[in-house]
């Protein structure tokens, strides 16, 4: 489980993880959508050959998503693990996991190599470190696409230069409560960031979760990238902290009265949807950090967001299940977590 | 407290109280709608004087409403001992409360004299024999306005004839979830009862509470009014004990599902109105009745459902309290309720 998920990290109460991912290909071989199903082997193979499987991957594991079953392929995208996309496409794709679910890299999703590394709280920098280091062990093995003009080259445009994606995942309940998200979010898109639900692109806000990155990959470095990023997720963190500080000292008793009935909701309900425990956490995320329920690790948080949903129970439970059963499966598990 | 609050009865998983009402008049003296001031004094002295005093109502205590506060009189209506109607008109009306809360007569309401017991579960005649001895011993006193061919004469035409209104608070949260309760209210009303809610005459359904009581008391003895109404709150009573057992044997995720949410919101809201609570209260009474909650005395839950309301709470407050104060101060006392 990365540390993201179990570990607390700087300004946590608001940054739920930083995340780093750089898009990279092989020169002188079709991007993935042009690949035949062998010459996507090859590609594996060259990046996960025998030297680098006992050198620099040695402490991760693999997967290729055609030998992997539909329910664990979500599960991996309910940990953040492998997109959406790569779980979508099982016949070519693979990834490697390493063992402290830190760092992931897709192999043959939209890129050849997607390296990924993730870090709780505000930490942009660091998890650009740790994705640095791993692509220049890979480049040191490998050759890249990359244009002395254009930087690297990628399957879609919009990565190309730096191709680099930094993102923080940001829960604003304050924010919410108080009316002023729009505003905020209007001023982050205006200053070039993307604004995505909790499962990424195209996906819903839920829980007052926001993933923001940043959308420009040419004609600024990734120091400069990382910095922006940064410097606009302290912004919003301290806009986020005054708005819940209002609350607590204007709406004190809606404030907890809100946060005790999702309390009382998530330790009794015997069904719940996925969509209405997120909407839960967040009030009980807000009222942990407001100081009105008592502290709960973030670990146990983090696990209702990620170890409740739809794959992750069916794979706890060992077999399929349908929307009924996996509601009172989610609901018995939150009871668990938070009753512990 | 009456026995109906603190204490089991009959069938009190189903029904909630059963009461008799019975109006009488003096003999030639105005009805009090056309009293004045100082003869409405005098109905009083005439039945609660010094003999009786130290008789018939040694054990009772009795109100003047005119120096009886607002909300001490409503902190009576809510514990269903006086009417709204007494409630409001302020200068003419009294009541005579017995000890134990099971009997209380009211003076100069609609009429000179409304003798009213009740007691909790399925009992209507136990209630019957109450307010008839009393009755008894009031007419051995005084001269009742009666008609040999009508009956007892009252202010209403619809209570002429015997003056009797039977009837019995019944808690069907079975037939509403299975939404078979428009059926049985429209039976109900066609053999001639009258529906009404929990405050009486005007009032709404709330919390799936019902007062069915008779309609005509001309042409129908006191005995055949309580034997049809009780005849008829069993049968209703064995519907609703069908349907709670359809539910537990078809729904059972729903149901447990409901009556825990309730139980988590009860227990844990920090603002709640007297509607809601009467709505989750009516889950909860579900609940402990279906095996899924523990069992709490039919004396907690009376409490909630006559003590956290408006002016019970002023009253135990001491003070005038703005709408967000009550919702506070409810939420609060049924957690402490609830919690012992």
């Amino acid at each position: 489980m990365g540390s993201w998920i179990k570990d607390d990290g700087p300004n946590n109460n608001i940054v739920l993880s930083s995340r780093v991912r750089l898009a990279r290909n092989l020169s002188n071989v079709p991007f993935p959508a042009m690949l035949t199903k062998e010459s996507s082997s090859d590609v594996i193979e060259k990046i996960y050959d025998e030297e680098m499987r006992n050198g620099v991957f040695k402490e991760y594991k693999f997967y290729n998503m055609q030998d992997t079953g539909f329910v664990d392929r979500y599960a991996l995208v309910e940990r953040h693990l492998i997109s959406p996309n790569l779980a979508a496409q099982n016949s070519i794709g693979a990834v490697l996991i390493s063992n402290d679910e830190d760092v992931s890299i897709m192999l043959n999703e939209e890129d050849h190599i997607r390296i990924q590394a993730v870090l709780p709280g505000l930490q942009i920098k660091e998890a650009w470190n740790i994705a640095s280091s791993i692509d220049d062990k890979i480049e040191s093995k490998v050759d890249y696409a990359f244009d002395d003009r254009l930087g690297y080259l990628t399957s879609c445009p919009t990565n190309v230069g730096t191709g680099i994606r930094a993102s923080v995942m940001i829960h604003l309940p304050g924010l919410n409560l108080s009316s002023n998200i729009n505003k905020i979010l209007q001023a982050v898109m205006q200053v070039g960031l993307t604004i995505r639900g909790f499962y990424g692109e195209g996906t819903e806000f839920i829980g007052n979760i926001f993933q923001i990155s940043n959308q420009i990959t040419l004609g600024r470095s990734e120091e400069e990238t990382v910095d922006n990023l940064t410097g606009i997720t302290e912004q919003i963190l301290n806009k986020e902290k005054e708005a819940r500080g209002l609350l607590f000292d204007n709406n004190r008793i809606m404030l907890e009265d809100k946060v005790w009935r999702a309390w009382g909701l998530m330790t009794n309900a015997r069904s719940i949807s996925g969509q209405e425990s997120m909407k839960l956490l967040s009030e009980i995320r807000l009222g942990i950090d407001m100081g009105i329920l008592k502290r709960i690790p973030v670990s146990v948080l983090n696990k209702i967001m990620v170890d409740t949903n739809n794959a992750s129970l069916q794979k706890s439970a060992a077999k399929e299940l349908n929307t009924p059963e996996r509601d009172i499966l989610r609901a018995e598990e939150i009871r668990k977590l938070l009753m512990q």
